[in-house]
């Protein structure tokens, strides 16, 4: 099947996001994929297959191939004489700005364009971990104890130490700092604050146990991935979760209670059902004490969570068909009409 | 001062837009204007201002008048020969779809758009009626006690009757209805369902006091209107709405005592504040036995509220002049570059 993988954005994750895109064309050998190219300038590119290396896009290549403009149903490549289309299935894999805050899913909406990844409501649920709060608040998942801190205002913090700082609005581990006693704060601070004049604080808890598991909605019900302990030092730095976007071959389950495997995947459900429709979606879970909370979601997790799943083609094809309706409204002017009649013109 | 109002849009709202737009025309007369319709099948068209008349658009006339494309900056008229922009500040004046539910917001930001009206988050968090839920909780604002359901699922209603339906992603009246007693509740839900396959059920309570209260931020602090409480029968209609959006001349101020004006204010700071910036919304809120309740978040309301400003013209100046920034970010490449290096290549 054909499917059109769009990468790139103007975002602190830009670069993964190519790293995710080269390592898809690896992973989909049984797809028929179209690559574009959205660069720092919200320009588009249509990207050659056999072009897909990280230098052409570092080095400004990309900028002798074909520029697209978006249209109703996809992207068109005009010429003097004719114009190309493409269209089908997109998958969005631009990470973290752009690709995640909702940008692109509004843009595909928008357009009429269907694709694979969060709609504008559960990118703006995902993409910042204050609203991720909000949200398992509401749905009944538990959460980390948080503080939220803004850049205009600085406030002791009320929780104890060690705690770790992370822009509100960002993934990758960008701009994170683990903070083991207060003089260490302000400059923990600062760096975040280069990424997001919002930050949030929340309990540092050496050792404690991680989950990721991943899945998506098709035919009415979830497909989930195996559950995943991810390799860790303190924490992933960026290199390392840079590097960690390449992933490719499969990982090994998590040695873990058929119980706990349950109450994940019910924590997951809570999160994704009437929400996040149309996407694959990895969430990273801490396990504290036999009890379940959510850390984040990743909407759009590097390399599309592919090592988590034993047939990711097949999975990733079931998703492209149980994509949400776009319907869109008609108008019928009927109150236009009738207020018209009434005044007799 | 320039502005360029967008109207239309493919929502169930669409009429009442234009409406808003038309009443818009005669309250900004110290503006200059300009006009663009964005129509049903989102395409984009210049309407002379002279042409701002109802039956221009349901008689289909606008499409007579020049198309636009959106580029980075603003809109641009081609012709074989030239190229007219039209850029400055924006006021998003779509109601409902596209225009409340992030769609146009995201544009704007994608496009480098400046303009007044919710950001996509902002956005989600009020056009879904669900998510305000959450944004009140979240901030500890009340609203009154409420069940969700869905169309596919059909459950008993555990709240006391009298209660009142309403189609989750709405707004206007549509698709809302008052149910007093079991019986009538499965044609209710079919009315709302026609519109949204979530609805959201809560207490009616006959009788309760509602108050109106608008406001935006302009140089760090909120500026806030009057305080109207809304005339009503049972509730507002459809047809009784529409003509609401047409309203410009100013209210007098409800008669309630200072300490509850503060309250209401309270409330509404609470809602507003790292949320709401660049945009003039108007809250709906209840009051019983002195406890301010939420009932919706108006992110556009009709005609912008106008006639709940003293000096309507010198306050859209003042929040024109005070939207946020949309910094974009800027690639450096220097991941790749590393890896490059490190790879000898």
């Amino acid at each position: 099947m054909k499917l059109t993988i769009l990468f790139g954005g103007a975002s602190f994750e830009h670069e993964i996001s190519i790293v995710s895109a080269i390592t898809l064309k690896e992973k989909l050998s049984e797809f028929e994929l179209n690559f574009i190219f959205c660069d720092q300038d919200h320009k588009f590119y249509l990207i050659d297959p056999s072009k897909m290396k990280a230098k052409i896009f570092s080095k400004g290549e990309y900028k002798k191939m074909p520029q697209l403009t978006i249209y109703t149903g996809g992207f068109t490549q005009k010429s003097v004489f004719s114009s190309k289309e493409y269209c089908g299935v997109f998958l969005n894999l631009i990470h973290g700005g752009d690709g995640e805050d909702g940008s692109i899913a509004a843009l595909f909406d928008f357009f009429s364009i269907e694709y694979i990844g969060p709609r504008v409501d559960a990118s703006v649920f995902s993409y910042d971990k204050r609203y991720t709060k909000y949200l398992a608040l509401a749905r009944g998942v538990k959460t980390l104890m948080h503080e939220e801190m803004s850049s205009s205002v600085h406030e002791r913090v009320n929780i104890l130490y060690p705690v770790i700082i992370k822009p509100s609005r960002l993934g990758s581990s960008i701009g994170v700092s683990i903070v083991k006693e207060e003089s260490e704060l302000d400059y923990a601070l600062d760096c975040a604050f280069e990424y997001d004049d919002s930050v949030i604080i929340e309990s540092f808890i050496e050792g404690v146990k991680e989950y990721n598991l991943a899945g998506f909605m098709a035919n009415g019900k979830i497909n989930y991935s195996i559950v995943e302990e991810p390799q860790k030092n303190e924490f992933l730095d960026f290199d390392k979760k840079y590097m960690d976007f390449s992933r490719s071959s499969q990982v090994s389950k998590a040695d873990i209670s058929d119980e706990l495997e349950l109450k994940l995947k019910q924590n997951f459900e809570k999160i994704y059902k009437n929400l996040f429709e149309g996407s694959l979606i990895r969430c990273d879970f801490f396990v504290i004490n036999d009890e379940v909370f959510l850390n984040e979601i990743n909407p759009i997790p590097g390399s599309m969570a592919n090592y988590l799943f034993e047939d990711f083609q097949t999975s990733l094809k079931l998703l492209s068909n149980s994509l949400p309706d776009n319907k869109r409204v008609r108008i019928s002017y009927e109150y236009i009409d009738s207020i018209s009649q009434a005044k007799g013109k």
